[in-house]
């Protein structure tokens, strides 16, 4: 028996189990869990020790074992995750629309669990807790296919949260970590039609890439994001570049950091000049086209196809002149991921023209790139951004876990 | 140059424009082409007296010819629902959620359309028109894979709706009909990533199934229907047999038709045995496990395992005496689509048992199967019964075609 399919299919049997939760029994269990990873920290962190120890003898990069690594602190920060999904509203039951038919069928739609939640993800040990806690309280079970190098860490943040939930009378099973030896375990949590209801990847294009182009369950595209900020002539500069540097330079290595800048033709050369030299100056490396730049006075690294058309997840922008809104909104539809694109303009028109012709998750006019966010947007909490346009666009919270079932409620009515 | 992804990126060319159109102009659109079937009723009709043709030296089925053969009745009811259509809310631009955020950045949720929508389907040729309609309302672009068979009534179809968007300055590639002599057409349109956004199959179980597990861009599963009927032990047994018979031979060859009857082990056998005779009396032939059958007294002819798992679609059903709801439930399970699922029952438990442990679009507590249509759900037209969780679940119109875009509107805010 093939050993996903086979979580796969006790996730889906204590599924109707989880649906039914009442409210205040997840509310509790989520308490309780965040309380128990407070407690068995210190197992927690000899296990993350002994995963960054491995990953140290890979030869894993800085930036990944400063992912994978966890202390008091992180840990405190992933159980006060858990409280906050508590307190946030339960969408489970919710009805969203209703009527009565003329032939006196009462019809409503309400808001159930998708069922069985597949996650597959890369080394950040916060996203298992993430999960479950997201799972849980929208009544779905979840399915965790971590990454390999977090693999210790994973089995002990698991083990305390299914210790918990068996405390309780829940099961187990609500959180299962699947095996991360190979590859065989995404392939089999993605063909599993009929078990699993969604998979969310998380992680590099790659990965997401992979994950959506070989999936027969369904899945969300999330968070890659290839970002711009367009400057408009019309923009007060000031402003622009205050917006572009926050987009750039907050944080380099998440999805809705800015990628491009697209200056408007029509910006004088001192103000092209400008917003190049305060890239430079924060340390960015600019990559444009090195005569364009030229022409206003900016030195700038030769960029090719690659620069415009991947993230860079780093210090590195890519720039490009374009001719007004026009201009933009080409360049745009023919780099963008579909996260978020950001315009600074003064000019009402122009905002309105790239609003309306940009297709993004998110527009962002006169404001950082990096507010697409989950708790930005107040949703109290995040499973991640999603960049496909069924089911969900932009930032995904616990609504964004559920479907809905039509009720009609009849007398013998026949058609 | 492929053609399919020829005619995609056409496709996603137009989609803005579409995007942008106002609602009086779609409508007027609409209305014009609906008079330009009716006027050019002659070239139709001349073109599927041609497929006829074809289709009858090709040996097809009578029922498949009568689903492709048009008359003029046909022809007005097909130009009557691009009217209905007409008449229907636009759902472009409608606000979902919006609020402002603590730092003054106004955030909206804004409807807007897929972008271009891909229809893959069998012989019905109002399909075509249907499909245009509900696309161009809702600002998205239409590729049609219609059926080889219908080729040449689906060619006149479209010419007219392309000549009457070109006669409006509307774009002709709004809807465009995709090569339909070999399943490479197909093949292309569901992997041309980045250039369509969804994919609609509507048909066959196997058609569905080939489309939604080969498909790279996103697809709604659509239309397989195994729906059951449950008779509880507590229901009027009058009404209990008005709705199975309703819901059984109303239309044996759609989605919504009932397949299998579970009868409660606790019902009477003089009830059960009423139950089975009132479907033969109604020419079904009911396959079921025969002795269990005849322990309360009924004739019928043995079950295999596909007759529990498979749709008929015709005048046959297959029968089971299951342990009370929980049995009824725990069949459903096993077997069901997740189109409808009906429960004739007087008990509030039993139905409220029933209404939360199944798992369906659609749960019809004491009517008929039948009932799960667009329009008798009040929505005025329908593209297809999307039978999967993401996106849509249930009949699927107008908003079930666009996605959302959020929009920020900040003044320079930076995080």
């Amino acid at each position: 028996m093939n050993e996903v399919y086979e979580q796969a299919r006790r996730a889906k049997e204590v599924a109707p189990a989880l649906a039914a939760l009442p409210t205040p029994e997840k509310d509790a269990a989520l308490t309780a869990a965040a309380d128990a990873l407070t407690q068995r920290a210190a197992e927690v962190l000899e296990a993350n020790a002994l995963d960054l120890d491995s990953g140290r003898q890979a030869g894993l990069a800085e930036a990944m074992l400063d992912r994978l690594a966890l202390d008091a602190a992180r840990i405190e920060g992933i159980a006060g995750g858990l409280r906050q999904v508590a307190s946030l509203p339960d969408p489970v039951g919710e009805v969203l629309a209703g009527r009565t038919l003329p032939n006196g069928i009462r019809l409503r739609q309400v808001r159930v669990p998708l069922g069985v939640m597949g996650m597959v993800y890369e080394a950040r040990p916060n996203v298992t807790v993430d999960a479950f806690g997201l799972a849980l309280k929208s009544g779905n079970a979840a399915l965790l296919r971590g990454s390999k190098t977090a693999r210790r860490t994973n089995e002990a943040l698991v083990a305390v949260l299914q210790d918990t939930l068996a405390a309780r009378g829940l099961p187990r099973e609500a959180v299962q970590l699947l095996p991360s030896e190979t590859h065989d375990s995404v392939r089999d949590l993605i063909t599993a039609r009929g078990l699993v209801d969604v998979v969310i990847p998380r992680g590099s294009a790659r990965l997401i890439e992979s994950v959506v182009t070989g999936a027969t369950v369904p899945t969300i595209e999330t968070g890659t994001g290839n970002c711009h900020c367009y400057i408009d002539a019309s923009a007060d500069l000031g402003r622009a570049i205050a917006i572009l540097l926050n987009g750039k330079t907050r944080r380099v290595s998440v999805c809705n950091a800015t990628e491009t800048v697209l200056l408007d033709a029509a910006l004088p050369a001192h103000d092209k000049l400008a917003v190049i030299r305060a890239l430079q100056e924060a340390g960015v490396e600019v990559h444009g086209d090195v005569e364009t730049h030229a022409a206003f006075g900016a030195r700038v690294t030769p960029a090719t196809e690659a620069d415009f058309a991947e993230e860079y997840l780093s210090m590195d922008i890519a720039s490009a002149v374009v001719d007004g809104v026009d201009g933009a909104i080409a360049h745009i539809a023919r780099y963008s991921s579909g996260h978020t694109e950001a315009i600074a303009a003064q000019d009402a028109d122009a905002l309105r023209r790239f609003t309306s012709g940009v297709d993004a998750a998110v527009v962002a006019c006169n404001a950082s790139t990096a507010f697409t966010d989950g708790e930005e947007f107040g949703m109290g909490a995040e499973i991640g951004i999603s960049t496909q346009k069924l089911h969900a666009r932009g930032p995904m919270a616990l609504p964004e876990l559920t479907t809905t079932k039509w009720i009609m409620e009849g007398s013998g009515q026949v058609r």
